[in-house]
């Protein structure tokens, strides 16, 4: 079975001009789900990863998953004023703008081995971001994982010192 | 071990005279968390559901962990302009102004037996929107679930036709 059966094209979302990988089929087959997370847990396996990253809000869905397969505790890295408790933030640049995301202080022990999950590598700003966080509470990334990587935007290059998987490459 | 050890109160989020229940502490305990969704799926586990819905953003956590537990369809229910293919709205009151929910049209199927999770049950209006969307696309609620009920706020009494359970109750 090919996961990328279970990724859907919009073709024009979220503007014109955007060809939109949807993985909502991929969440509504509970055996496809489950292939998903078994495939990106399959290479942190022995790496010894102690917390796991989702990042809002796609990497919500399997985020809690792949925490709960590795036995270990998941973080929710948001948008801003969103995190309830005292939290420290990162900006990254977008195409038109700026966007932040926050961690709780409290989220990472020094030392701890991280592995972040989010839906979809692109062009690389937002993971950037959380890696900067992570580091900046003590934590090490292990590995950046994601569903989908749009390898024509080369996010990858960008992020050269960081262990990068993806479940499906476009 | 109770639950209530794993959520935290945050005085004063997301404003003044609020007190808020932050619940990071649950999700970065694996085991709590296995435990929160043991609870969860206990009640539902003899009636046969089709499909699980997760409440944007903090349902996403818990809502995907109940699906696959039950190895079923999860559906994300989100906010405005978030989901890509064709949706249904329904708009409902906050305390000032009004709220919109969405569900892809295609998520639900006639007949379908749905379990909606969301991370509170507080005055109620976010979990009426949702049965709407469910029933409009021909659905079954089910049950309503959540992690914890603000049973002050009586939410409970004005959903009486719907099953509801809560893993906690303040």
């Amino acid at each position: 079975m090919s996961l990328k059966n279970y990724i859907r094209d919009i073709q024009g979302f979220p503007k014109e001009g955007i060809l939109f990988k949807d993985i909502t089929p991929l969440l509504i087959d509970p055996k496809a789900t489950q292939d998903c997370v078994k495939i990106l847990v399959s290479t942190v396996k022995n790496l010894k990863i102690d917390k796991v990253i989702g990042v809002e809000s796609r990497g919500f869905f399997f985020g809690t998953l792949i925490a709960q397969e590795l036995q270990v505790g998941f973080i929710p890295v948001r948008k801003p004023n969103k995190l309830p408790y005292e939290t420290i933030f990162a900006t990254y640049d977008l195409e038109y703008g700026t966007d932040t995301l926050e961690i709780h202080i409290d989220a990472i022990q020094k030392g701890d081995r991280v592995l972040i999950h989010d839906d979809v590598l692109a062009t690389s700003g937002t993971i950037k971001a959380v890696c900067e966080l992570v580091e900046r509470l003590g934590g090490e990334v292990v590995q950046c994982n994601f569903i989908m990587e749009l390898s024509f935007l080369k996010g990858r290059d960008k992020i050269i010192d960081k262990s990068i998987f993806a479940a499906i490459t476009y």
